[in-house]
């Protein structure tokens, strides 16, 4: 069976929520996107490379983190139906501080970073892909900010608790240990944490 | 002496950065600027309002900081010539949950939410609109990123060293206690650290 329209489908309805296609700028935009697949532990960016694109994830999820001092720390994860790159490297196209990996087999549907430059320089595209680009780059920041605010304001168990309560995909697929890494503590302590809330309840 | 048209200059300047308008669309763009003057210790907004614009600081600088179990943590500073709003609050049209207080006597031109939105429908303006909107947000990604990795991957020590290095403003004009709020460790740390860098040196 030929995947390709009904992935491109998928992206179209997610490329929705920020701005809509009419079907001749549809045309045009999807001549752009591909299917790329990537094995469970095999990587999407290596850090030190510069990121040349943004996927759209159809089926898996990755995982991004960064060496230091020869250990991983786990930074983030997407999931099905959302977007993920390297930003700051893309945006800059300067090489990526993160490793971004499948946690399993992975499906995306990807755009580069040349195509987009040609999107924003064509008359038929221009404005809608400013507004693309304006919209996720925004819908990034409310991201970031959570994130930010949860390392500002938030103890380790307050983390948790609001993990718990927002990301149930995170707590059913991925490993404790990157996890404990997310929430920049130790394995040792988010094992205690877990004890103390069953406790409780 | 009328400021009015120099402020505004230093407002063409900067947005220059981003974007360049003709002096037709200048013209036009410029109707929404006004200028504002915030007192020290008085606020741009403060938690639990919504943030209703964004502002070019042209002299003075302002603090962020959000109040948790009766305490004040200070999260982000901003000085002369940079971007000031409560951003996930002002493009979610949401209460904000940080206070943004000025540091010291303060002058600004503003635009207001409304007048951003009227500039995004406008056909003489959207294209360019979208276009600074969508330069502005990926600046901030590289901002957010930049703070967020300072907490994921850096000791204090580093995040101090760091602040040292790049941001000489901060380390003059703003009160110790406030710096250590910013890199999330107590003012005796903070302390500390200054001593152990000072011996090594």
């Amino acid at each position: 069976m030929d995947t390709l329209p009904l992935y491109l489908n998928r992206y179209r309805q997610a490329l929705h929520k920020f701005v809509g296609f009419t079907d001749e700028e549809w045309q045009l935009f999807s001549q752009g996107l591909y299917i790329e697949q990537i094995k469970k532990k095999k990587f999407f960016v290596e850090a030190g490379d510069v990121c040349k694109k943004v996927s759209l994830i159809i089926t898996g999820s990755v995982r991004f983190y960064v060496v230091k001092d020869g250990e991983e720390i786990t930074n983030y994860f997407c999931f099905e139906n959302e977007w993920v790159s390297a930003y700051s490297s893309f945006l800059k196209q300067r090489p990526s501080p993160v490793y971004i990996e499948a946690l399993q087999d992975t499906v995306l549907v990807t755009f580069t970073y040349q195509f987009l430059q040609q999107c924003y320089a064509s008359p038929q595209l221009a404005y809608k892909s400013e507004r693309f680009g304006r919209l996720i780059a925004e819908y990034l920041i409310g991201c970031y900010e959570d994130r930010l605010a949860s390392f500002l304001y938030q103890s380790p168990e307050e983390r948790y608790l609001q993990l718990l309560k927002t990301n149930i995909t995170l707590m059913q697929y991925v490993p404790q240990h990157y996890i404990a890494n997310y929430l920049g503590i130790t394995p040792v302590s988010l094992s205690r944490i877990r004890k103390r809330i069953m406790h409780t309840n």
